[in-house]
């Protein structure tokens, strides 16, 4: 059995998302070989998280500022709303500089094989937000997978109950820049046929 | 870009072993959404960690106390060493319940691709407790892949050099348990046919 220090340290990692105990040691192992410095490095940063790092209380990404940069920068058109999982896919769309709109982060997705978790998402914060008067659009961007697919339908029902006259859209499906149509599956081959653009 | 203080610690998480940026976006943003406290538990088993493990002067393991559990034990036998390369080994053999000597932690292996890195290894320290009169056996236990076979050759040498008369051994090599002889490799088979036992 290792020193209960060690055997702490495992089992804390080991909480973190797909980390088993062999991966769990070792991180633990190469902490202790690189010695004190890299492992009160990493105690700090995560210090330094805690103690600043807060909840947006407008689109609940995570920031060092509440509002958050976004969320009170004037120049954002305030109107729209795009619902997205988690903080990185704001990073991901914010890369492309095609859009200047507003956030709102759900903080998860509906997971089918596990419904309860439904209570940790900001769903109703979502449903505060849109019953106001600013907001003329919501965008669903999330991943088209089976959890993405069943958040967007059970939002946007959710949505539509809440404030009726709102335009809600999701991110277009098609082909992916690159593909080949031959290996093209049949539901994205549909969507791409169904919302075909012209070509003038 | 993230606020600073989730870069800093998805650069830190990033030093771990095998962990890209990805990875620790992931683990950084897991962390945000479970909430101080698990952040706090986290920071928290470092500090338990750096402030009492520390390293075995004997045998270089990590452990709570010097000399560890191991060393300490007056009922292991001392004249044998058995050389890891890295502290989860010890956990490995100790568990079979079959050896009762004595360790050295080499704290890694020579790596062919990087042979700089040989100077942080525990070779001199294990040179100098052989070169006592105390120690008759010294078995290495590396596993006999490239660096394994490369770090054994190296130690055998060395150790040869700085005393000639010790016993040095190996785990033996063969065919593993519930294999299939029709998929053995070459080398496997070689060593299982050279090395065979009488089965009377």
């Amino acid at each position: 059995m290792y020193p209960l220090p060690i055997q702490n340290l495992i089992k804390t990692f080991g909480k973190l998302p797909s980390v088993g105990q062999r991966t769990a040691e070792r991180y633990v192992f190469h902490l202790l070989k690189s010695g004190k410095k890299d492992v009160g490095e990493l105690a700090l940063a995560l210090k330094n998280l805690s103690d600043t790092v807060k909840s947006c209380q407008i689109c609940w990404d995570f920031s060092d500022k509440n509002p958050c940069n976004i969320c009170s920068d004037k120049k954002r058109i305030r109107n729209t709303v795009c619902v997205v999982s988690d903080s990185q896919n704001i990073q991901i769309i914010e890369k492309m500089n095609k859009y200047n709109g507003l956030y709102h982060v759900l903080r998860g997705v509906i997971k089918t094989d596990n419904p309860e978790k439904i209570k940790d998402l900001k769903i109703n914060e979502l449903l505060r937000k849109i019953k106001g008067l600013e907001i003329k659009e919501v965008i669903l961007a999330f991943s088209p997978d089976l959890n993405g697919e069943t958040t967007m339908m059970f939002l946007k029902n959710k949505i539509k109950e809440a404030n009726p006259n709102l335009k809600i859209t999701r991110l277009a499906r098609g082909l992916p820049t690159g593909s080949d149509l031959q290996y093209a599956d049949e539901i994205t081959l549909g969507d791409a046929l169904k919302n075909r653009t012209e070509n003038n």
